[in-house]
C-alpha cells in the first residue's frame, strides 16, 4: 500500500536536537498540508507507527497529540485518528463570525420589514421603554450635569454598584459592592475573564452546544476547548467528571438557565453537583446569565452563583435581552482573589463604562421603573413564548423540541431527512431566518439543530413564519423522498 | 564556587519523552523562583554550562530564551544573561496601576473640592455644553426610538461613520467611511491593535517618555518595550534608525501632536522622516491621536495620518480630552489589510460601542454643533494653557519645560536637589497634586520630571496651585542645603 510506504518511509534523525516527536510531527504537517496525506483518510496505528519507525510509542503518541492541537487531525472514539477535513478547518476558522448570531442584523440602513427574523434574539425595538427612559436621562442630565461625562470609576459607579448588590439578594446572591465590577456588556466580562485566567495552551470546559462568541474568546487567548454534552436537565456530569479525571480545565462555561440555544436550564440537584464536583477537583465556574429573570412558567430561576459558597463562581450578567443591547451596560461579580487582575484588565480594555448610561440604569433601579419593566417584559416575551411554542408543536411535525421554561429559544431538532442547511437557505429566499445549529455545533450534529428565537417577532407573525418553515420542510422532504 | 557546583549538578534524563532543553529549563525556573539561584546574579555562558552538562549548546540556548521569554532572566548586550531582580518583576506589575494618569479620580463620593488638581488631563465637568447635549439627546430618542437600543453593527452606526470620514478631510487624511472603526474609547483602540498586531515575543518602539496605560497593553500580549527617547521636535531619529537595524518591531506607538506627557509636537520634517524610516525597514505605525484638535498657538497640528501615503500607519482619535470621556467613544482608522482582523477582536471586546451614544454623536456633526464646540474648548482651554505657562515661568525658578503649542500638559524638570516623590508627597499633603515624571518613565529620570495638567483646574486656581509648588520646592531645597 503507497499510504503505508509513506510512512515507515518516514526519516527521523536521533542525532538532531530537535526531538523526535517535534521531527515526526513536522513531516505528518507537512504531508497533510501538502495533500499528501489526504483528508479523513486514517492515520497509521500508534504501536504500528511506532514499531515500523523504531520509536518508542510515547513519540507517535507525541507527535499525533501536536497534529490534533493543531487542528490536522481529530480523533474518532474506538477508531483511531484521522486527517482533519478542509470543510472542518473552515468552520474552525468561521467560529469567530458565527457569533454574529447576537447582532440585530437588519436594524440599519438596508433592513428588510418583510423579514421574519427568528435568528435574532434581541428584543424587539417597540418594547423599549422610551417615555420612562426620556424620562431618567433628563433627570440624570439635570442632577449630574457634566459630572455624569467625566470619566468613570473603572470598577464601575458606586451607587450602582450598591444598588446591583442589593437587587441581587433577590435573586439569593450575597455579594457586597465591592464583588461588583460594571463592564461594558456580557461580551466584554467574557474578554477580560478570558484575559485574566487563560493562558495559551490552557483547557476550558463548555456545553455542547453553547455560545460560539464566547468559545472564540476563549481560543484567541489560546486555550483548547473541550464539549461537554447537554442532557435536558445540564450538563451530562458523568461525561463531566470523566474529563476532569484526565484534564484540569481553568474554568468551566456555562448557561445554568435557559442556557442558549438549547433553552435547557439545570436542575438544582445539577446545579449543587457541578458545584461539588468543581470544589472536588478545584476547578472554577464562569456563569454566563443572559437572562435568568425571564422565567414563563415556574418561579424565578435560581442563578448557580445563588449556590457558590466557596467563591468559585465567576457571574457575568448581561440587560441585553432583558433591557435593551445598545445600552452595552453588564456585570459581573468577582472572587476576591482575582479581584485586582480583573480590575486591570477592565482598565486595559476601555478605562471604564460609560458613565452616564450607569447612572441611567442606577436610576432605574432606584426608582422601581426596573421591576416594572422586567414585569413588562416577562409579559411581552411570554405571549410570543406560548405562540412560538404552541405555532411549533402544530406546524413542525417530525420536528421535536423540549420547551423550555423560559428564555427567548426553542432548539428544534430536524427530522432526520432534512439538512438544516439546506432549509435555511430556502427559507431566507422565502424571507423566514432562523439561526442554524452549527452556529453553536461544530460537529456534524449541527445540520440537524436549529435554534428559533422570538425575541424580535411580532406574536401576529410567529405562526406565519413557522408555517412557511413547516411548508419549506415538506417540499425538502418530497424532495428526499424523489 | 556553591554556585558552580550547583549548576554542574543538574541532572537531565535522556530517556525521558520531555525534550532535555525543557528539563533544564524547568530546574532552573525552580531554583530562581525558589531563590536559590540569586536576582542579577550571572547564569552560567552557554558553551560552559552545555560543556559541564554534556549536552548540545543549543540545548542552554533554548533553556535560557524560555527562561527569558517567561521574564525570569534577562540579557545584557555582549555581557550574558542575568536572573531578573525581584523589583524589576514589580515594576512590570506596577506599569498597569500607573496608567491611572488617565483617570479623574475624585469625581464620586469623596471628592474634595479643595484640592488643585494637576494630575487630571481630562476637562473640567463645567465645560460639558449641558444644554446642547440635553437637546440632542432628545431629539435622537424621539427620531430614532428604541431603534437607537438594539444592537449596533460592530464596525460602527453607518451615518457615523461616513460623518467621521467627511470631517477627516478637513485635517488633510483621506478615508473612506469603510475605513473607519467606531470603538469605545482609544484605550480599546489600543487594546484592539494589541490583540491584531502582537504575540508573545514580539517588539514594540514607544516613546519616551510615553503613555502607560498603552505600554501596558502591549506587555499584556507578551510584548517587549523599547523605548526610543525624545527630542523637541520628536523622536531622536538617529537611535530610532540605529534600533531598527537591530529589532523591527511590529509597529512604533507615537503620539505624534502635543505628546503625552512632554506636550511635544513632531516637526513636519520629522513626521515625513519618520514614515520613510518605517518604509525603509518595513514597520507600522500607531499614532495615538488624543488631541491635536487642540492648537493655541500656530495653524491646526497636522496628524501624522496625513502623510500616510503607503496605508502604514493605524490612527487612533480620541474624544475623551476635546468631548468628554463619559461617553466613550472614539475611532480608529485601519488599513485594510488587517480591517478583518481588527472587525474581529473588536467584536470579542464587546460586540459594538453603544448605539444611542453613536447617534448623539452623529446629530452632533451633522448639525454644525461639533464645530463650536471644538472652538469653545480651544478657548477656555488656551486661557488655562497661558494661564498655566505664565505662573509657572513666574512661579518656578529653577525648573525648565518647552511651551508646547498646545494640548493639555506642561512638562516640568525640576531643579537637580529636589525629588519629584518627595515634592509630590509634600504637595499632596497641601492639596495640590500633579502626576509624578515616574508615571511615564521607568528610569530613574522619572524623578527629575513631573506633568503638570491644566484641564481640569479653573483659571483663577492655576497660579495659586503653582505658588504652592514653588513654596514646597523651597522648602525641600533648604532643607537639602542644610
Amino acid at each position: 500500500m503507497l499510504v503505508d510506504k509513506y510512512f515507515t518511509g518516514l526519516a527521523l534523525d536521533r542525532k538532531n536536537t530537535k526531538p523526535v516527536y517535534i521531527q515526526l510531527y513536522e513531516q505528518l504537517r507537512n504531508s497533510i498540508e501538502d495533500g499528501i496525506i489526504r483528508e479523513d483518510s486514517k492515520l497509521p496505528a500508534i504501536r504500528y507507527l511506532a514499531d515500523k519507525l523504531a520509536v518508542n510509542s510515547v513519540t507517535v503518541v507525541n507527535a499525533y497529540k501536536l497534529l490534533e492541537d493543531n487542528k490536522l487531525v481529530y480523533k474518532r472514539m474506538g477508531s483511531g485518528t484521522y486527517v482533519m477535513p478542509l470543510k472542518e478547518k473552515i468552520i474552525t476558522e468561521v467560529d469567530a463570525n458565527s457569533a454574529v448570531d447576537e447582532m440585530d442584523y437588519g436594524v440599519e440602513g438596508d433592513y428588510d420589514q418583510d423579514i421574519i427574523n427568528f435568528a435574532s434574539a434581541s428584543p424587539d425595538p417597540q418594547l423599549f421603554p422610551l417615555n420612562d427612559f426620556k424620562r431618567v436621562v433628563n433627570e440624570v442630565l439635570e442632577r449630574d450635569g457634566g459630572v455624569a461625562f467625566t470619566y468613570q470609576d473603572s470598577l464601575g459607579y458606586k451607587p450602582l454598584r450598591y444598588a446591583i448588590s442589593d437587587h441581587m439578594q433577590l435573586n439569593g446572591i450575597n455579594a457586597s459592592a465591592e464583588d461588583v465590577n460594571i463592564i461594558s456588556g456580557a461580551q466584554q466580562g467574557i474578554d477580560i475573564i478570558s484575559k485574566v485566567l487563560l493562558s495559551n495552551g490552557d483547557y476550558v470546559f463548555v456545553e455542547s452546544p453553547t455560545y460560539m462568541g464566547a468559545v472564540s474568546a476563549f481560543r484567541a487567548r489560546g486555550a483548547k476547548i473541550v464539549e461537554i454534552p447537554l442532557k435536558n436537565d445540564g450538563m451530562d456530569m458523568n461525561e463531566l467528571e470523566k474529563r476532569l479525571k484526565l484534564i484540569r480545565p481553568k474554568f468551566i462555561y456555562v448557561m445554568p438557565n435557559f442556557q442558549n440555544p438549547t433553552g435547557c436550564s439545570y436542575s438544582e440537584r445539577k446545579k449543587k453537583h457541578l458545584l461539588l464536583l468543581c470544589k472536588k477537583y478545584g476547578v472554577l465556574i464562569v456563569e454566563d446569565d443572559y437572562l435568568s429573570d425571564l422565567s414563563f412558567i415556574s418561579a424565578a430561576a435560581v442563578p448557580l452563583k445563588a449556590y457558590d459558597s466557596d467563591n468559585r463562581v465567576i457571574y457575568i450578567k448581561s440587560f441585553s435581552k432583558i433591557f435593551m443591547p445598545g445600552l452595552r451596560i453588564a456585570y459581573l461579580i468577582i472572587p476576591q482573589f482575582i479581584r485586582e487582575k480583573v480590575a486591570n484588565a477592565k482598565y486595559m480594555a476601555d478605562i471604564s463604562t460609560s458613565g452616564f448610561m450607569q447612572r441611567v440604569l442606577d436610576s432605574y433601579f432606584r426608582s422601581g421603573i426596573w421591576n416594572k419593566h422586567i414585569e413588562y417584559m416577562k409579559k411581552e416575551y411570554s405571549i410570543r413564548y406560548y405562540e412560538a411554542v404552541r405555532a411549533s408543536r402544530k406546524l413542525l411535525p417530525g420536528a421535536s423540541f423540549n420547551p423550555p421554561n423560559g428564555g427567548l429559544n426553542l432548539w428544534i431538532r430536524l427530522p432526520e431527512e432534512i439538512n438544516c442547511g439546506e432549509l435555511l437557505a430556502k427559507c431566507s429566499d422565502n424571507k423566514v431566518i432562523f439561526m442554524p445549529g452549527t452556529a453553536f455545533l461544530n460537529s456534524e450534529e449541527g445540520n440537524r439543530y436549529f435554534r428559533l428565537s422570538f425575541a424580535a417577532v411580532k406574536p401576529d407573525k410567529i405562526a406565519e413564519g413557522i408555517s412557511i418553515i413547516s411548508r419549506l420542510m415538506d417540499s425538502l422532504r418530497n424532495k428526499s423522498i424523489r
